[in-house]
This record gives structure tokens, C-alpha cells and sequence, in this order.
């Protein structure tokens, strides 16, 4: 049986579709957008409309852009020696956020995962070794993710690199800024330990 | 500094609007929405579009509904000598998805709240009194909120209508089912225990 009126309902299913929005939280959102003025609503369903139609992604780094190449790769006042690699376009945002580093970026579009059936061939390394190839890249930073996935890739991309007499980095894990020992877990202390450094 | 492309932007600032979708949530929606197919994320558009066009209050009961009168206030199945009074829409949901109560509905929109500035004008329960007028409806359901705005527009009904010679309940507050008296708090064991019935 149908408790909704079909809008509604239809609704409801659109929303469950996204992350972490379930049946319950699906139903609260789809009332309160019943409840916004017309206004809000449309202009809600133009942002979505807009974001689909008038985004794309860099043909040089990757990114999620609206204009191509992307206004990081197309600006003068980056530093066009470094690259730094990350998986995808919301770790670049977490990166420029940081506002300390201002080379370029290139994003994978994933991880190598075999238990996911994803491959070297499935993520952007070849794009990657071809920016890689008029010998103006110094140093490529690897900043996938400290995961399984993102250290596999990482060792994966700098085994290439390597050869090529780039230099090639790791961010570093440790215990997070504003973290207790006490609650660390093992392997974070222990590349914490590792990472050490003179002071 | 704007770390996103323009129309992302505007998508993170569109579902920030939403209730319990905070920037964070809000980016991870919009990169989620951003990564959708074209057609999913046009249906989700035309979702929200339909919803607020094709739906509107019911004139006789005041819930949500795409027709007018609402399927339940027309359908000749219902029993029309009975009417459950609630907050709002979602309530009725509730209640239908019980499956037991085969009356009418009324939908206050809202309930008396002083503090809040919302009198007894500003919910309809005059629209209820009208209702009653043709003497067809033999019981009246409070099933408001236990809250205290709740409580006390349950009262505020009950006094208009006890008058007019109509019956009028009150949902049933106490443990509930699956519940643990030790965990329930003061309020709901001392309306449990007066509730209490013959067995």
C-alpha cells in the first residue's frame, strides 16, 4: 500500500538514492522540500540540473571543473614543477583548504583495489606518467589516502616515477594534531614512530 | 577563497538549506550528485520539481495530496464517523502505516505553542469545529505529540468539542512495546501506570 501521494513518493525513492540519506531521513527532507516556497525548491532543482550540466573534469588534472582546463591548471601563479597526486576532486578541495601548497594537481579517479577488481589501467597513472614526460615536474607528492588501497597505490605510482629521477613523496602519518597517544591506534603510532624527526 | 567550481558551490549552498545536511554532508551530496548519470540526476531534479508542483493540502482534511478531496477523505471505504486529529502530514503516515484505523483525518499543521508564538488561530482547528457542525462524526482522536505543546492542544480540542456531545480520546501514553521500565524516564511510567487497565 501507498501512503504518499505519488510526487511524494516518487520523491522520497529519488532521495534515498543518495549517501547516507535513508528511508526515514529520505521522507523528513522530501516534506520539508514539500513545506520550502516554490522559489527554494526550483532553485534547489536548477543547482542540481546546473551541477550536471555545467560540470566537467580538467583534461589535465582531473579535477571537477567548469571550464577546462581547470582554473588551478590554467593559473600562472601555481608552481607548474610540482604535482601532487591525490584520489579524488574532494581531496583536492581538503588540499587547498590547507592554502600552503600551490603546485598542480592530478587526480586518480580511485584506488588500485583487486578486491574491487580495480587495476593500475582503471585510475589516471597514465595520464599521470604523461604529464610527466617534458621533464618540468621536480617532485610528485603522493597524497592518496594512509588506507590499504591508497598505500598500495602510492608505492604502485612512485615505483614508476622512480626511474624517471623525480623526486617522489609521501605525506606523513602520525598521530593527528589535537590527538591523544592514548586513543592511537596501533599502526598510525607506529608510522608516527617511524616518521620521526630531529627537533 | 572558493575552493569549488561555481555550480558546485551553488549545489553545496542549495542542500546546506536542507534540515540535518550540514556543509560537510552537503559536499559529499553535491560530489555524489555530480557523479550521477546524467538521467539520475535529472530525476532527481524533476522529483523535487513535481513535488512542489503537483502537491498541495486536501481542502476537507489539510494533508498532502495531489488530488483534492485526498484519496482518503473520498474514498467510501473509510469509516466517516470518526476523525484522528495531527500535528501534520507525516503523522498520518504513521498512523496509516499501522493499518488498523480506517477513519478521517484532520491536520493541524502545527500545534499551540506560546513560546513560539502560535495561538489556536494559527492551527486549524476551526476548520475542525467545521467538520463537526453536520453531527456525522460520533469520536474524535487526539493522537498530538506527548509533548507539551502537544498535551496541551489535545486539551485546548478536547474542551471546544466535549460540548457538542462528541466523544473524544486520547492515544495512549506509556512504555513502549519492546521497552524497558528501567530505562523509560518519570513522565512516561507515571502515564503508563495511569493508564493502567483490567486484564
Amino acid at each position: 500500500m501507498n501512503y504518499y501521494a505519488e510526487p511524494i513518493a516518487r520523491l522520497i525513492n529519488e532521495l534515498s538514492k543518495l549517501p547516507g540519506i535513508g528511508n526515514k531521513t529520505a521522507q523528513r527532507l522530501a516534506f520539508f522540500i514539500v513545506n520550502m516556497s516554490n522559489e527554494e525548491a526550483l532553485d534547489l532543482a536548477k543547482a542540481i540540473e546546473g551541477a550536471k550540466e555545467g560540470i566537467g573534469y580538467c583534461s589535465i588534472c582531473g579535477n571537477l571543473t567548469d571550464i577546462d582546463p581547470c582554473s588551478i591548471c590554467a593559473s600562472p601563479k601555481r608552481d607548474n614543477t610540482a604535482i601532487c597526486v591525490v584520489k579524488d576532486p574532494r581531496d583536492v578541495v581538503a588540499m587547498e583548504k590547507m592554502q600552503e601548497y600551490k603546485g598542480l594537481y592530478h587526480v586518480l579517479h580511485g584506488t588500485i583495489s583487486p578486491m574491487h577488481g580495480i587495476g593500475p589501467d582503471d585510475i589516471r597513472i597514465k595520464e599521470l606518467l604523461d604529464r610527466l614526460k617534458d621533464g618540468k615536474i621536480k617532485e610528485v607528492i603522493l597524497a592518496t589516502n594512509p588506507d590499504v588501497e591508497g598505500e598500495a597505490t602510492a608505492m604502485y605510482i612512485s615505483r614508476l616515477i622512480k626511474p624517471l629521477g623525480i623526486r617522489t613523496t609521501r605525506i606523513a602519518h602520525g598521530i593527528p594534531v589535537g590527538g591523544d597517544l592514548e586513543y592511537a591506534d596501533q599502526i598510525t603510532l607506529q608510522k608516527a614512530f617511524e616518521g620521526r624527526r630531529d627537533i
